[in-house]
């Protein structure tokens, strides 16, 4: 199997992303097709150790910032590291993409070169958020801000089969994020969408959610807004992140503190290994003809090497396509995009 | 000063409010006026130590459940603790009106009884998050869940009054939540709420802010609908306190840290001192004719007696006074309620 990787993706480009693949093949087992500027690409890759890891270059003269925005990037930029590295998904080359890119570009990107899977009016982001006992999956966190409420529908049925195929979870459980836990809570979008869910075929529909039951992983799956699980996602790492600053400064403001905090250094290491939420290897776009893995901008190496265990799983899973046989099956009749 | 307080509201009733309200008294110099069936109150004050706080026990027969329909039970409960609480303010007989009980009731109650303040369409709910610098004040936090752009202006307006009058706060920044900093990103209400709020009289706007903008308090008062504050605010508190109980477990894991960890102990308490989103004081609600604090369903004692603090600050700096009459000249014209 090869994962397809956009080599400049991402804030550090070239230097964190080429190393971060080649450890993410070599840990997963998998050959790497890296696209950008080649004599880019192949100089980066001379500086990295690649022994034993079976790696192609195809060249992507075009560069697609951070910053530019989206839909325009994805249809005059047709060269792009992005778009040559989703047409070799498309193509048969490569069985998953990763890319730590201008992540709108990357999501209109794949639309128009790898389509909607049958069934499925909007594609979702989902990813997996640290809880008390191991993950909830979140989605969508940012494809969709303004979804119709049978789109969130459309969101919990691929979640609920991400989870099973991905994730191995047997009859994942669902939960509407909402601002109470009783039905008669939400907005209008959370109102019209519950009874919705509650008589969706395949899915397990357990009722509203509130957003302390995230790190409380009292379902598998919660569905949402993109706008709301944006918000819901980052406020999380914000938090997160805050809380072990809080702790890091408290348990070095004395030198006594900080002998014993030198006793602790595992146990901290244990909690950010438990807690980092970038970590986790990015979000997968559910709902197009082809498995597509968006790391964040600012990912490491250690985040990039996961992003392609990400991708490796859900490919080799056939979440993709097993996506677009059971929505098709689900939303028979014309399609209401 | 008087502040009255629902003796009976909260998940755990009178044994919890009457001593913490006893507490606030007393830490903040105010008089009490508790509400609630007479005879419960009574006993419950003999249950605790009140020397030197003057206390008014107001009879109120009726209670409202935490899970009763708002609406209703505010118009149908017109001698509950809420309401007669409420009342006292109305009146003249309390500058401010406590409450951890049915939060939903007590909106309701208080629009009824108290009225909205002059020029404003909505009430909002408002506390501040604790970040790395202090607080940022969110709202709406649950009031509104589906607000129109023009009344997210005047929760702005609301906020920096707030920010202005009771936290003494100089010129406020005012962030606009959303899924990116980019003037082009956010859902319909955040588009079309930014070139509103870009223009409008009586607040410093930045922009848009992120949730991970919260906790790095990038801004002094954070904007948005009720139903996104209100998750905010949850998979805040629930991140904070699930990376805590992480912390404990991993540093209690080997007698080696469990030893390290006791010379920690001031670090943590430390810690928790400086995260606890419920030890706060509860949310005010900014928008109608007098100062209500609705405390956490959760609150224990030191909750109580913290929302006291924060109710005698917003009487004492003439909050709703000064909302009343900055908003009516901000938003002179038709009412359009």
């Amino acid at each position: 199997m090869r994962v397809a990787v956009d080599a400049i993706g991402g804030d550090q480009g070239l230097a964190v992303v080429v190393p971060g693949a080649v450890m993410g093949a070599r840990r997963h087992g998998v050959g790497l097709l890296l696209t950008g500027p080649e004599s880019a690409v192949r100089a980066a890759l001379e500086r990295t150790d690649t022994a034993g890891v079976d790696i192609v270059v195809r060249d992507a003269p075009e560069v697609v910032g951070m910053d530019e925005h989206p839909a325009q990037a994805a249809r005059r930029k047709r060269r792009s590291s992005i778009a040559v590295a989703l047409e070799a998904v498309r193509d048969g080359d490569a069985s998953a993409m990763v890319s730590a890119g201008n992540s709108g570009a990357v999501m209109a990107a794949a639309l128009m070169i790898l389509g909607r899977a049958p069934g499925v009016e909007r594609p979702a982001l989902v990813a997996p958020l640290p809880t008390r006992h191991g993950h909830t999956l979140v989605l969508d966190l940012g494809a969709v801000t303004d979804p119709k409420p049978h789109q969130l529908v459309q969101f919990a049925q691929m979640g609920s089969l991400y989870a099973e195929r991905a994730l191995g979870i047997a009859r994942p459980t669902v939960g509407l994020l909402s601002n109470g836990e009783e039905a008669t809570k939400g907005n209008h979008l959370v109102l019209e969408t519950y009874p919705l869910l509650a008589t969706a075929a395949g899915i397990d529909f357990c009722g509203n959610v509130e957003g302390k039951d995230i790190p409380r992983g009292i379902v598998d799956v919660v569905v949402t807004d993109g706008f709301t699980g944006n918000v819901a996602l980052k406020v999380a790492e914000g938090v997160a992140s805050f809380v072990s600053d809080v702790v890091r400064a408290e348990v070095t403001a004395t030198p006594l503190r900080k002998l014993a905090a030198a006793v602790l250094r595992p146990a901290f290491r244990a909690v950010k290994g438990r807690l980092d939420y970038a970590e986790t290897g990015g979000a997968t776009l559910l709902g197009v003809a082809g498995m597509v893995v968006i790391a964040h901008g600012r990912s490491n190496e250690t985040a990039i090497a996961s992003a392609i265990g990400v991708a490796r799983q859900g490919a080799v899973a056939g979440v993709a396509e097993a996506i677009g046989v059971r929505l098709a099956e689900l939303n028979a009749g014309p399609d209401a995009a």
